[in-house]
């Protein structure tokens, strides 16, 4: 039995505690400022506000100010946090943390570094280690298709593991694998993180071609299928540009996790407003208003910007991802979403390359 | 311009007129004997029965007993014949053919050879060509997601063409490809071929997923997303125990049509009632009844076989096919559903190997 603080009580980080209940852990879930009124839920025995659905008994609820009793003793730390709060949050982790921990984490999606750079997270959190323990901290990032309510409900769900030490990601793996939450391992932290950041970029497109049917009125399947090939292919060519590899994209975290994030959610639907008709300023104009953040929005631009990084440091064209160009013109300068998908897909090739 | 002609004027092999005429080319497209219908409202004017939609004018329907006028001075063929016909079709059309010539199939599925071994289509199709012919005539196969009406509507479709020899299937992308009728060609019709006839038989396990949701109160997105990535891997490992390669199977043919496959369908639908609790033996029946044919179906079992004839060639182990194992044991051998999706992805693996 391990001691595992979960830091961040929103949907995901919470849904952790099933697999690490079921698998007899001591589980501590420490929320934010923002997750007051949740943490104020559970220490009444309500419903977990996010879920509308219970949480197992034993979880230990900690508050805001709670966090030195959340990390007493902990063995293991799971960071549950959104991707722009990440580094700030795991700033006032950092003084609990001993050496040969391992820290899990579920966020997902691009920052900038203190450089300027746009980076992927796993850099976030290794520059905000001090230096004595930059060796002896195992980061384990967890990716693949997991919408969190599911886990939550137990319905059989099957996600990936990467860490550049693999015994860290087996021994997270252990932690929390059940018969219906299964763990793979694998070593490739950037094919993981970069299609956890890029599925929601990538699930816009895919909505368009929902939102073409009522714009043309007939279906468009096909062209949906399409894009989801050259958007797998996309996700390879940016992992290999940044060192990673093909593993993750083509397993879990690439071709699983924008299946499920092609099915539903607010990134499709935002895609599916704009290729019903309205420009993407006026679709982001109308969310903003409902007060609905979709990730997919920030990883096109971020997306973006990490490719035309890549292309100056020579690792890339940018004409090698005519997607991820095209989302960026509808999505950030207005181009026409029918025209400009019917012209990419000319240009597109989900044409395999070792 | 070249002189095209259809064999088989099925909704696929009909659907092909539409990017042929755009494309400036005569077109002939001759009907079996269970065409009659669909030929004689073609030659009076009327709606192609399969699309109910208006096929381009230019077109030139030709009835069972013209094949001879039909395949006059032709310059090229595309079989678009059901599986179960394609090599007695093939028969009647063999005396035609001369030296040179490009033979397209959309067929797709597996058959029997004389020897009573489990082939793809392409074996059948070398088979039926006489030995004078064998080296002088090149197929190319057509895979990759396309629902044929959606090549009616023009819908923006991307679809692979393979064959040995890559010439071949450059000439015949050259006469195809249009703006929204977009064309690959690679030489992997191993791979080709294993994803157009599994993603059937896949797709029906997909389905399951869907229909868990009715038995179980709640959704089984991450179930599904799991199915669809272990389906992916194991079209890769069918296709390269059977000498193929990876290329199809992570493009268009296999990630792009098992996802189109998987949106809708009957071999979806036949999944979702098992998936709800029907047994398989009720839910073939309930479809057989309502003369429902699913391609799924067949395919799981010709799959089946085939994966076994190849672990007697050591050219793979069947243990490394749990999915296409389970999905036999539901639907040939009444196993329960649920138990046994949720059993068998605990065995399954998205991990990529080159």
């Amino acid at each position: 039995m391990s001691k595992v603080t979960i830091i961040g009580a929103g949907a995901m980080g919470s849904a952790l505690v099933v697999p690490l209940i079921t698998n007899g852990h001591e589980v501590r879930l420490w929320g934010t400022e923002l997750d007051n009124k949740i943490i104020r839920d559970l220490k009444n025995g309500k419903d977990h506000p996010k879920h509308k659905y219970p949480l197992p008994k034993a979880v230990k609820p900690f508050s805001e100010e709670e966090l030195p009793a959340a990390m007493e003793d902990t063995d293991m730390v799971i960071m549950g946090i959104t991707s722009d709060a990440l580094g700030m949050i795991f700033e006032r982790v950092v003084p609990y943390l001993k050496p040969g921990m391992i820290i899990g984490s579920v966020t997902k999606g691009f920052e900038y570094a203190t450089d300027g750079r746009v980076v992927l997270l796993p850099d976030i959190l290794k520059e905000k280690l001090p230096a004595e323990l930059k060796d002896s901290i195992s980061f384990v990032f967890i990716g693949g298709p997991c919408k969190a309510i599911e886990v939550v409900w137990e319905s059989p769900t099957s996600v990936c593991y990467s860490s550049a030490n693999l015994e860290a990601a087996k021994k997270l793996q252990a932690t929390l694998m059940t018969p219906v939450y299964r763990v793979e391992a694998n070593t490739d932290v950037i094919g993981t993180e970069i299609c956890a950041a890029m599925k929601n970029a990538y699930a816009v497109g895919l909505g368009m071609a929902e939102g073409f049917k009522k714009r043309k009125g007939f279906l468009h399947n096909n062209t949906k299928s399409a894009l989801f090939t050259f958007a797998v292919a996309e996700m390879g060519i940016l992992s290999r540009a940044l060192g990673g590899s093909l593993v993750s994209v083509y397993g879990l975290p690439g071709v699983g996790d924008l299946e499920v994030t092609g099915e539903a959610g607010r990134n499709r639907t935002l895609g599916e407003v704009i290729g019903e008709g309205l420009t993407a300023s006026q679709a982001v104009a109308k969310m903003k208003a409902e007060g609905i953040t979709v990730e997919g929005y920030p990883a096109i631009r971020f997306g973006y910007l990490m490719a035309k990084q890549l292309e100056q440091e020579q690792k890339l064209f940018l004409k090698e991802l005519p997607l991820l160009a095209g989302l960026y013109a509808i999505l950030y300068e207005d181009a026409p979403a029918y025209e400009t998908v019917t012209i990419l897909l000319q240009q597109c090739t989900g044409a395999y390359k070792q």
